[in-house]
């Protein structure tokens, strides 16, 4: 049985030897890759290879299945209100899977023992949750189609703006390009969406309403805080709070900053432009920071699209149901948030504002940035979350997925043939194999999180590479970074600087918060030292 | 004053000297060309060459403006329901043109002075207004937004299927794959939307209803015998009947021959997989008869997606406000149309079925094939028509189109300089001289039309080009002829095989036809004879 150092005595004999062989040499010779970065034209096609490179691991779109029909259909090829797929249904399934609520619980987290990443903060938890749900928007129809989602398919920060024009309107101030705001404690904030009395604002009608799916009872009071934002998850838990509030400022400043340099400029041009700005620094947040962040490799991606000459994977976006579940990262929540010193519970993180808008938007970026998230894997979602991860599986199955077998095999890894080759953790090992017998029969969602992570990697390979695939083919094809119109005819000079001066969250929130002292903010833990070499 | 022995006295000197070798090469050497074309692997790279080159005179998608807003926006580069613009509004537009009517008259043909195309039937005409009437679909609401549309982008064949999958789910049997039918005089054809009461049938509730905003009057009986079709123009004009009626026929005949072969597919793969056949039927059409009956050249295009590799025009749909205009193509409607022997005024060939119905549409077919299109051109648009024309020119100006010799500049024509580099036509240049005093005032619309045909076209140069990007770039992008979608497994053995000996109209209506006689059944007339060499 073949063992490499790092392997934790898992056995590497199916992890392929190219794949290998791309993992060391990305993640080895670190000051050649700084000495390419240090030159800026071999920088951006490198930078554009490592993109081509890792947006080739599969078919390119457009995929000639969906979750509309088990065959290649009008409708398959072109209603985006059905998820696409990478791989077909299978001719056919196994029926005699185990019980989700049973699969469930080789996620769980012992009472106890939360395991953390010793990489990743709460910050990047908060980011993923955020950033996502701008684009893997499941249906949420009551019951739920498991098969349909409701998502616009592109980068387009709906998340503040709304998933509609109907939406935008309705947030918009109508002067400066602004969106409406409040002040609380002297930091600005988007408007309450209801009144004291817990009736939503006539204003706010087609702003998507309280979870009251989700959570029933809300009281008025509960009610009367919730901010009047883009989705419908805008006030479901803090993290979302606070990345909403961060980009809504944003937004504001930079309208404020066009409206400066360019008085001659209406209410909607400003509001546009300072949308067309704010969408690309949220790109430039997710390559730059979060992407670099996940890898465990040397070179640094840029989100320059100078970088690409019509690659082959510019295709039309359109979102997969296995992205959705590749993207299920319920591990990263921790027992608890550390939230102004304060232990809090997740429940009490839930449904409401008020810990942001009293402590501040500077305070809980640090108080983030200085909790480690949970380490990605088995053994290792918040008890309460449990029911989520029975939720995945049965969607898995809802949707006929192939096994995880077949997806190894379909991203360019070789099929494995025994449990060990997953993971070298012989809980895992024996949890596989109780529940399925055979590693053919292994599902998709339960494999990918079944891997071990390698050294300095925030994800498992198999889930790594596909987020590669799909968030590097769809963010890239923005139509803002398109080289027609990634100009400054697009962002204003004044809005192409913000965007070339832009590369981290840390960027954004200090220049939106009232406190000039600098604060730790970041993805990656403070304490986090690369082990390499 | 440089003038070419083709030119009729036009000044050649503005057509670009590129353009002149180009035009030259493709329209000599015609043994050339037909050895090309006999070595299937040489003409499968030609045939890519020439339709990247066609489809490369314009930058590429995604243009960075639309009808939504006069800069770039979210909107403008992500709502659909407005028209893409392949150059943006000007910064002055001119405000003192001619009146729309005064324009329109340039347009009219005489009193008995139809003149002829020497190329094309009637049959092209009424091919060419039902194809683009599936994409290039303008806002039919009242007022008319000319900046908007309800285009599905995609030749999807919506002209019998519908624009939304409710429609289409009322014009399917749901038995079979089938459409609904009936039978007259032996042959088959779509249901009656109304009954005999003039009301329409509850089963076709999401149907378009009859065009009673263009005429408000219809009879019960008239409406009784409109066709219940896909399009709102389903029994506008004859040619819209016939070649629904054609498309329609060919839909249930594929599906019987699917069921035949694959006795286990239900009802919904049978229909599916017949759509997809029927699709890219009609790209086979517009590519293999249609657009070389447009152009004057040598080599046959086919509608080979083995011909590309990744080509950088490749990219999403978006029917452009320009396009609409440059397909507005109304002089090809003769004075009166030749119908089973008798000539019939124009009026009387709008909301009818009749004359189909009584005479079977293999003597229409034949009939359109053997009567003359008009030339397409100024001075030969049927005095009936000419409100359109003035429509089109208020269309332009509502949108703010740039001028004709911008739009040359854009598709690498030279601008011209004087009114007799256009035409060679001592009328067309005094009625333009009169009404715009220089040619850089002339507007696109009236532009497009005063150009001379050049030899064995039927279209005018700038047409031609902007007719050859959007077409080629649109068609070769549909989903069905993607490489992973291109294949046995989305038409089915079977119908590939009916793809595959499909070239003309001829072939898809002699196999839909009761009568075993050969007919006479094409866009190029009969008597026409290329003058080459």
């Amino acid at each position: 049985m073949a063992q490499s150092p790092d392997s934790g005595g898992r056995d590497t004999s199916r992890d392929g030897p190219g794949n290998v062989r791309e993992f060391k040499m990305l993640t080895s010779y670190g000051p050649v890759w700084k000495l390419i970065q240090m030159q800026p034209g071999l920088d951006r096609i490198v930078n554009g290879k490592l993109i081509d490179r890792a947006s080739s691991k599969m078919p390119y779109r457009p995929n000639p299945n969906s979750t509309f029909s088990a065959y290649t259909s009008w409708a398959a090829l072109t209603d985006r209100t059905y998820w696409s797929r990478h791989l077909p249904a299978p001719e056919e399934v196994p029926t005699d899977l185990p019980d989700p609520e049973e699969v469930a619980k080789l996620f769980v987290r012992e009472e106890g023992k939360f395991e953390a990443s010793d990489k990743s903060t709460v910050l990047f938890s908060y980011f993923a949750q955020w950033f996502t749900d701008g684009f893997l928007r499941s249906d949420r129809a009551d019951p739920p189609y498991y098969n349909k989602n409701d998502s616009n398919h592109e980068i387009d920060l709906m998340q503040i703006y709304g998933l509609t024009r109907e939406v935008t309107e309705q947030l918009r101030q109508h002067d400066g390009g602004l969106l409406k705001f409040q002040m609380i404690n002297g930091e600005e904030y988007p408007p309450y969406a209801y009144d004291a009395g817990g009736n939503k604002k006539p204003e706010f009608s087609r702003v998507p309403d309280a979870p009251t799916k989700l959570r029933p009872d809300f009281s008025p009071e509960e009610l009367s805080k919730f901010f009047a934002v883009g989705s419908d998850t805008a006030n479901l838990q803090l993290g979302f709070v606070l990345m909403n509030v961060l980009f809504f400022r944003e937004h504001n400043r930079v309208a404020r900053v066009l409206a400066g340099k360019y008085p001659g400029w209406d209410d909607d041009r400003l509001f546009e432009t300072a949308r067309n700005v704010l969408i690309v620094l949220l790109i430039k947040i997710v390559v730059e920071e979060y992407i670099n962040h996940i890898t465990p490799y040397h070179f640094g991606f840029r989100a320059n699209p100078a970088s690409f000459k019509n690659p082959p994977w510019y295709r039309p976006n359109w979102m997969s149901v296995e992205f959705n579940l590749v993207y299920r990262w319920h591990p990263l929540v921790p027992d608890s948030y550390r939230i102004a010193g304060e232990d809090v519970a997740i429940a009490d993180t839930l449904y409401e504002t008020e810990s942001l808008t009293a402590n501040g938007l500077g305070q809980l970026f640090e108080d983030a940035s200085n909790q480690a998230a949970g380490r990605i894997g088995l053994f290792n979602t918040p008890s309460v979350l449990g029911p989520v991860q029975a939720w995945s599986v049965e969607k898995g199955r809802a949707v006929a997925l192939a096994g995880y077998n077949d997806y190894r095999e379909l991203c360019g890894y070789p099929r494995v043939t025994a449990f060990n080759q997953i993971s070298g953790d012989p809980r895992v090992q024996k949890g596989l194999e109780q529940l399925y017998g055979t590693v053919d029969r292994i599902e998709f969602f339960t494999g990918l999180y079944s891997e071990d992570l390698r050294p300095n990697s925030v994800l498992p390979s198999l889930i790594g590479r596909m987020v590669g695939i799909d968030a590097f083919s769809q963010a890239f094809t923005n139509p803002l970074l398109a080289p027609r119109i990634f100009t400054e005819k697009t962002f204003s000079p004044a809005g192409m600087q913000v965007i070339q001066t832009t590369n981290t969250l840390s960027d954004i929130l200090h220049r939106n918060i009232p406190d000039p002292n600098k604060r730790f903010v970041g993805m990656t833990r403070r304490d986090w030292k690369r082990r390499r070499g």
